[in-house]
């Protein structure tokens, strides 16, 4: 809604700084572009195994049996036109036993919306600020008591860049394996992590759980459209199966993109501390503003609170928007959170910086 | 499941005919794979429209004003990552009232599995070979009363070849118009016709329809996995929140490779010559064998009945393979058709003669 807004104050020719949209500034390695033309030419330019290509599945299993200490398999992957894909495949499955997910708020809205779209419903704990956005033992095991037989996990977050602790995790899991659930765990932005180690719902392997991926975080690749998800064979089988008939496969050539990008380590670590740096000046800017805010500990996100008693962001984003041409994400559209504003911070540094000052500009305005 | 067996054979280090697969052996333009690299050089590489980019859907939407002689915009078309997608989409928006599907058989599979898997029903009527496929007036009317909501047409046929005369689909639009029926129609052969003139659901613009397009066929786009939808504006805007929620949109880089195809008529031209001199050769091949058929009028296809009273075209075509090492579609998968066999047209000249030949031969010896 709001970069729709932007779009329009752009067309009459004013100057926008976009901080509203979840999409790296940076390009994906040349090498990536380059391998997806040679593949083309070589013809890779068919019909091709619904699932994916043999070597990027693998590629894959290997990728996170190397982190995780497993043992998984080109079975146990799917490769799909982007992360939502893979996302709806898994509620798809997952929610054949039981249509009732639990979602951790604030959350990002596809998620709701997914869960309708199958069918499905939920129920949310919205977790606190006050609490540096961690859900209490109590709060998931009464979350996990109300009949859900899946439960969404998106660590780190979008919106908060919160980073679920192991204990959190291991809370999780241990209740799923007891009560028999499903944890989807999107974990699209698990590379981007600055401070503590990173846990994986994969270090669970007891639990029965999807992981969900994407390139188009990590490597810049959003407009390739290529995720994936990782769980159990049977699952991922199933899985394929709708895919077979909804879209065939993701391009081959796409796939071999995805490839030469998991082999470039060195254009992730680069990313990720592109964005570590990005995250300081942010929080070093927001301490200075009248706002309350839990440094994000990982992904491409700040989501401060404006400390003006009854504020209603969505009338402060769009004044944001109108007076200084800057867009951000009102917290309206992440759960019951009127108050806040997400920040996309993947922004060239320069323009982010200009976009927070515009955003501390406009606050002080709000104080008088 | 013919293809996997075939694989399998392949494996073991047979060589192997693939008359089964409805894919064009030949290779898209050159410049098509050119653009899209062009195009992620030059940065599309992006989050961008659900629906498409507006220069490829006002190109298709001038596409078949020029062909139909409509005023179509980009608002009444979608871009999908293929057909199948589009057709996924078309049922979830036609659906909406009537979960009740009419099809024409013999059909291409996916339809049935598609309505099934968006929750409808389907009933079907089964066009004879003895009609020349062709439906009759009584017929349709009859299937038409079944309290359907809508109608599939898939003109040329995948797997008959047949091309729905002017008589049928002006009855079914008119049925349509009056019972306020949607038609969804599959025209993703239509470029292929080799005898008399196409005519298109769209040249009927008072009924409700969605038209399936695709650059798989036509321009040998299979593997870009690219297609569209054409229909109301408000049908394609109910489509385009589907496709923003599912997988956001096709990369841009191979929408404008498919414009580049769009601009490439003679590259269209040329394929639609060489199908129809395979299409005539086949004829001829298939006339001196103990085989019924219609000739193709348009399509990649051929649907001969194999004239052996009681033979099941299942053990056939598994024979042909174990024998002959030659892969063909049993008419089963496509409707009540177990005498039938469809075979794929679009090899190179000399494979698809031997494949032709080798089917006579086996013919030949069930014979005696």
């Amino acid at each position: 809604m709001m970069f729709e807004k932007a779009k329009n104050l752009e067309k009459q020719g004013r100057k926008v700084i976009h901080l509203e949209i979840g999409e790296p500034d940076f390009l994906p390695p040349t090498e990536v572009i380059d391998t997806m033309y040679t593949s083309a030419k070589e013809g890779y330019l068919r019909y091709s195994s619904a699932p994916g290509i043999p070597q990027l599945r693998n590629a894959l299993a290997e990728y996170v049996n190397k982190q995780y200490n497993l043992s998984l398999t080109h079975d146990n992957v799917i490769i799909t036109p982007g992360g939502r894909f893979a996302l709806y495949l898994s509620f798809l499955a997952a929610l054949k036993n039981s249509g009732k997910v639990a979602i951790l708020a604030p959350d990002w809205p596809a998620y709701r919306e997914c869960v309708k779209f199958v069918g499905g419903d939920y129920v949310t704990l919205n977790t606190r600020l006050e609490d540096s956005w961690t859900p209490s033992e109590e709060e998931i095991s009464t979350l996990l008591d109300q009949k859900v037989g899946t439960i969404v996990l998106n660590s780190p977050s979008n919106p908060t860049g919160k980073v679920l602790s192991k204990e959190t995790i291991q809370q999780v899991a241990e209740t799923a394996i007891r009560k028999g659930l499903t944890v989807i765990s999107d974990e699209v932005y698990s590379d981007y992590v600055y401070q503590s180690p990173y846990y994986s719902i994969l270090r669970e392997p007891k639990c029965s759980s999807i992981l969900i991926g994407s390139f188009s975080k990590c490597w810049a690749m959003t407009g390739f459209r290529i995720g994936y998800a990782i769980g159990a064979p049977q699952m991922i089988k199933s899985m394929s199966k709708v895919q077979s008939l909804l879209l065939t496969n993701v391009p081959e050539f796409i796939q071999f993109a995805a490839l030469k990008a998991l082999e470039n380590e060195k254009a992730l670590s680069d990313n990720v501390q592109l964005m570590k740096r990005r995250v300081d000046k942010a929080n070093q800017a927001l301490s200075k503003m009248p706002v309350s805010s839990h440094a994000p500990e990982g992904g491409l996100y700040a989501f401060p609170r404006i400390d003006k008693p009854g504020i209603d962001s969505m009338d402060f984003a769009l004044q944001l928007l109108e007076k200084k041409g800057v867009a951000v994400a009102p917290g309206i559209g992440f759960g019951p959170y009127p108050g806040f504003i997400r920040i996309t911070l993947s922004q060239r540094d320069d323009v982010l910086m200009d976009g927070l000052s515009k955003i501390g500009e406009i606050l002080e305005e709000y104080r008088h």
